[in-house]
Parts: structure tokens; sequence; C-alpha cells
């Protein structure tokens, strides 16, 4: 149906899109609902490949309906241009579409107002989260996705082995960041940095140095950071890179509208022998997770996984912070930094063909900084694969 | 009361935070009710000076409450640390204040299931729109908040005329972009650009070269531009910058967790007259405006004066951009690049003492590009006067 839908759009994300509407329309009727109405920019980008203005209606069963409000590329028999959202009940009756008796409408990705707003459209008859079945769709990845996800993965690995080369001795963590945010923007990267949910916020990423990589931030990130100001206390605080220091470089890699979530350490100089000991640790969770990481398995028991390893290896007390300590050691990744599963201790979550996991068992060593690595890996049926393969080792500076 | 409250901040913020809770509770009696309660990070900025996981409760009358659920820089009497919302009310009681009987909470800023989750904890008493509160608060900065305005806004205008210098001919808008986003950084601009509403995205800044700048763009800018993936299309587009082109660097000054809005034109050689001429019209548009704004002044009718001038410069075609124009010439900023007022046609607003606009009558002329100054101003008692000071003509790359 794509075919006649998406005048101009390459055929295979035409494809794809029919597989990620068929997939949605399954959890949709599986809630019992009739509809699904999407507004958030990140899943109109997955339900037409574009970010637009408006809205898109996906029926449970049928063609979904694209409505407008600014000419974008989206051409077809099933996009209508609209002046305000009041005008989709009319326009779905024009063109024969049933009223959905149960719809639902995006609960965590719209302002209460704007729910308001869509609901009252809908009066009646707004039934279910359609965030939580539009995520459960976005976690596991298509065959396109995939494709991009590993293309994305393969930019980030190529740029991360380049930021030794923009270090200069003297400089500070913000003043390498610079440089290192000019790297991967030079290199293609589209920086803005998609985060869901109002009270996560970052810029391009962060960098760690030394004791800032145990700062405890208001953040939900792993490791967090002091920031510069107190108006976004989250990464590089400033400090001076010197001797000793382990710094934690966690600059996504964002191309296609797509993020690949991979950090490595630069060391100036030699690190104390418990940071290299530990991010060896970290490699040894990281093999073992990928081996042990199948469709089906669960994702609190690759956590305890985790865990247990971080023990056994005397560094439970520096495992996932020090003072304030992350409960998981990976999450989904994709077209927002926060999907999908978590690896985390109570996650309810089972892994699928697809999934795309940001895995980053982290230390952080007190007089040294944080260590570790971080990659994003993908489930297949024969394991987990790693799209940033880059070299896990220490850089020393 | 601050005093006792926050610990360690500086007296002079303390002074201010004052300031804002007194005029937070004046709205908030009002509106008819009893407490106002804040989650959303610029608003937890505002009221605070800083952003921390957590909420604040504002009764109408006496000393606002800090909720925080990770240890952050506040410290005080009526600083609790919890590990949930649902604290709340318990807190309250056993402090002796009163459970609310009308709450005010943040509908424009949470998402519905947050927004949803809060009503709960005081089931029964919400009432009234808490974001409009806050917008209204912030539209008119405290002395303290003119005072970094001024800051911010200088240091966005020094760094301007230094973009000339990384330009090398033969650059994409996207090459020199770069090498703009680094000497802004290395200036100390904190990158992260806040924008209210969830339908609004954007990186650092846009920078818009020759047709791009009539591009249409799904997001809701004066100028948009394509930009260079449809996961973003917003800003540079990739095009290469040559002889006639104007590019209009819209990159917004970003310092201790305020914006100023500054745009200039650049002109690749020598630009076409009209551009010369456009460009000329709003300057004057510009000067118009701070002649007549000043507190009580209606803001249409400042918009109504800037498209009467566009059009006795016989420019109306071609005023806000070409085939998708925007309905404004200036809007608020602050914390959030779009804060209250809008200069716009059937705006409501009244200027008013501390208010921080952003003033851009763009033009956008076929073949050429955009031209137009963009400045921040603050309205004093005696009128408007500029934050970004920097030269308005046209600098010939």
């Amino acid at each position: 149906m794509a075919g006649i839908m998406f005048k101009g759009t390459a055929v295979e994300l035409k494809d794809d899109l029919v597989l990620r509407w068929s997939r949605i329309q399954a959890r949709v009727r599986a809630a019992g609902a009739d509809a699904l109405v999407v507004a958030a920019n990140v899943n109109l980008f997955y339900v037409s490949g574009r970010v637009f203005m408006g809205h898109a209606y996906i029926p449970a069963e049928g063609e979904p309906c694209f409505f407008v409000r600014r000419p974008c590329g989206l051409k077809g028999g099933r996009v209508f241009e609209v002046r305000k959202v009041e005008q989709m009940p009319d326009i779905l009756r024009d063109i024969g579409v049933p009223l959905p008796k149960r719809v639902m409408i995006e609960d965590d990705d719209l302002s209460h107002s704007d729910w308001a707003r869509l609901a009252a459209v809908f009066a009646g008859s707004v039934a279910g989260n359609g965030s939580a079945v539009l995520r459960q769709c976005r976690a596991a990845k298509t065959p396109y996705e995939v494709r991009v996800m590993k293309l994305t993965g393969a930019r980030q690995s190529e740029v991360i082995p380049r930021y030794a080369a923009v270090f200069e001795p003297g400089m500070t963590d913000q003043q390498w960041s610079v440089e290192m945010f000019r790297v991967m923007l030079r290199a293609g990267g589209l920086g803005h940095f998609r985060i869901a949910g109002y009270t996560m916020e970052g810029f391009m990423g962060t960098v760690l140095a030394g004791d800032n990589g145990g700062a405890v931030s208001p953040y939900d990130f792993a490791l967090g950071g002091a920031g510069l100001h107190p108006s976004l206390p989250v990464g590089q605080s400033g400090v001076r890179l010197a001797e000793g220091m382990s710094v934690m470089v966690d600059i996504p890699g964002i191309f296609y509208g797509y993020i690949t979530d991979c950090s490595r350490i630069f060391g100036v100089g030699k690190l104390a022998q418990k940071a290299y000991d530990a991010h060896q640790v970290s490699i040894d969770i990281r093999e073992a997770i990928m081996a042990a990481g199948k469709p089906g398995v669960r994702c609190e028991d690759l956590y305890a996984l985790a865990v247990r390893m971080a023990e056994e290896a005397g560094l439970a007390d520096c495992f996932m912070g020090l003072a304030q300590k992350a409960k998981f050691v990976g999450h989904g990744t994709g077209i927002v930094i926060n999907e999908l599963p978590v690896l985390g201790a109570r996650s309810k979550d089972v892994l699928e063909e697809g999934m795309t996991i940001a895995l980053e068992p982290k230390f952080v060593i007190a007089g040294t900084g944080a260590v570790g690595v971080e990659d994003t890996l993908v489930v297949t049926p024969d394991g987990m694969e790693n799209l940033t393969p880059c070299a896990p080792e220490i850089i020393t500076l």
C-alpha cells in the first residue's frame, strides 16, 4: 500500500514502512483498539520516514492516513492537507473510514494540553497509551532500520579513533570536547541528540574526566558529570586534563535520524592499574552478555550477569557509579537514545530479534575516573552483533 | 526567606528568587489557586537557579518547598529528599502546610502520563494550567535575569563578527556552520538549545544560504531551511556557498542558562541590490519598533507596524518568507528560545518592563537568500534597548 502512499519515497523505505505499520496495527488490535494517532516527531519519523507538522492516523486495519499542516515531502492518496487537528474526523468520514470507538494517543509524548486537545477531537473514544505501543514497536528494529543502525555504528566507529589527534596537553575537558564535536560534525553527524522524556536533556554527548566521572547528575544517564552550569548539570565540568586521569568520551553517533551509542576511554598518560583491570572486566562483561544474549533472554538476567561479574572481580562498590549508581547496564537506542529494552534489575523486557542495545558496564575509579566500554549491539537469531566495533582498549593520550 | 532556603547560593540570586516566587504567588492567587507544582526543567531552573531531579511546591503564600529525588546543590529547611512524587502530601502535612484545595500543574510542559500521575497525588484538587502562569512570569525578566541576558547578549555580540574568519571559499553551508559552532562553543556557549513544545526541535542554530532561506520547514521558526536529513528538516541543507548568495547565520547565544537570539547576514561577494535594500528596511523596522516599544504597547500593533513598513517598501511579497510566511516578527526569549510575548497578528500580549524580545524582520530574496537583522531587545520604562549591539550591516565574505 505504501506504493500508493508515498510517491517519491525510495522503494526500500516504502516497503519497510508497510512492515512498521503492520507491526503497529497488530499491537493496536492486541490492545483492543481501532486506531492509533501519532503526533510526536520521533513517531512521525518512524511511521513516515520524515518529521512533518501534523498527525498520522493508523487504523487497526487498512491504510494509514497522514494529515499535514505544512507541505512536506509526503504525497499520495491518503495524505491530506489540513489547517488544524480538528479536521481529522470529517476527513475520515468523507473517505469512508469509520470513526474509532477506541483510539490510542501518545500519553508519554504529548503535553497534557495537546493530549487533551486531541482527546477532544475523538471525544469519548480515547483508550490506551499509544506511546507504549510505539515504543514497543520501535524497540525491535525492522530490517531497514538495522541496516541504518549498522551504517550509523560504522560511521561512529570510524570517528572515535580520530579524537586523540585533536587532543592537546593542557586542555580542559570542555576544550577537548569542542574539538571532538567538530570532528563528529565534520564527519556528518547531525548533532541533534534526541532523548525521550521531558526531564532528560543533553547536548552532543558527555566527556567525563577524572572524578567528574562519578559526579551526581539529575539526569538519568549511566554516568552524568557535573556539567558547566547549573542550568545543564551534565557532562564536562571544565576540569583541566591531567596526568593519570581517565576520560570517558561518550558522544553518540547520530546519522540518518538514528543513534548509536559507543563510548571509549582515553587515558592521560598512565592510569592506576585498577583502572586497566576494571576496564578489562567491562570488556569481559560485554563478551559474556554478547554470548548469552539472544531472542527470548530476559533483560534482568543479563543485568544480573553483569552485576555478578562486577562482584566477582571485587568491583561492586564502583560499578555504575560511586555516590550515585545507575540501576541498569544497558538501554535500547535508535531514533532516541533511551529506547526499550532496559537491562536493569526489575526490567520485564525480553530480548527480541532486531533490538539495538547500548551496553555500558562502567566503573568509576576514585582518583582516576570512569572506565569501561559502551557499544551498540543488535540482537540476531544467533546472538548479539556489535555495531560499533572500534578497538575497545583504553587509548593513551 | 531565601536566606534560609538556599545555603551557598549567591545573595544576589537568592534575593532574585524571592522576587520570582512572589511574582508567581501573585499570579497563583489571581488564578484563585492555593499552590503551583513545578516539574519541568526550565521552570525548576527559574524557581531555584538550577535544574534538579524533583519538584518545587509553591504555595500561594509562604515559603516554597523543594522535593529532590537526587542530591543537588539545594540545601535548607524546606528542601526535602524524596524517592517519589507521591511523598509530597505527607511531607507537606508533617510540616504543617495545608494541602491545597486548588493546585496548578504544568499542563503544557508535562507529558500527559506525568501530568496524570501528579494529578493523582493531588486528587480532586488540580485546577488551572501552571505552565501559563510560569510562562507569564518568565516573560518579564527580573533585574537579575536582565543582567544575565545583557551578559549573554554581549557575549553573543562578541562572537558573531568572528564567523567571517572561519569561512573559506568553496565551503558548504554545513561546513561553515561546523566552524562557527566551534567558535561559539570555544567562546563558552553551552550549545544546548532549549525550545518549548514537543513539536519544536533544532540543533545549535541555523545557517541559511541562498534559496534555502525560503525553504518550508515543519518547525515554527521565522525561517526554517530544508535541513540535512528528513529526520531533522531545519537549517543548513548542504548547499555549496557561491558568489551572490546571502547567508543568514542564526546561532543563538546560550550562556548562563539564558538565550539571546541575534542573526546577521553574510554575503558571498556582492549581492543583488534588492538584498541590500531589503536589509536596510529590516534595520529601519527594528529602529521604528525600538522607538515605539515601551511598557503598555500592544504587540499586535508592533507587528502591524512592521508589516506596514514592509508593504510601503514594496516588499510585502517576500517579508517573513516566500512560499511559507511566518505570522510574527518577534518572540520572547530567555530560558527557552520561544517565550512570551509574540509580536504577531492576533497576539494579545502587551509589552512589560523586563521583557526580552527577539525581533526578526526578515526578507527572502529569490535567487539571493534571506536578509534582515535579528536582535534581542529588552523593554525598559524608556523604550527598548538592544542587548545584541553588534554591527547590523551585511558582512561581505
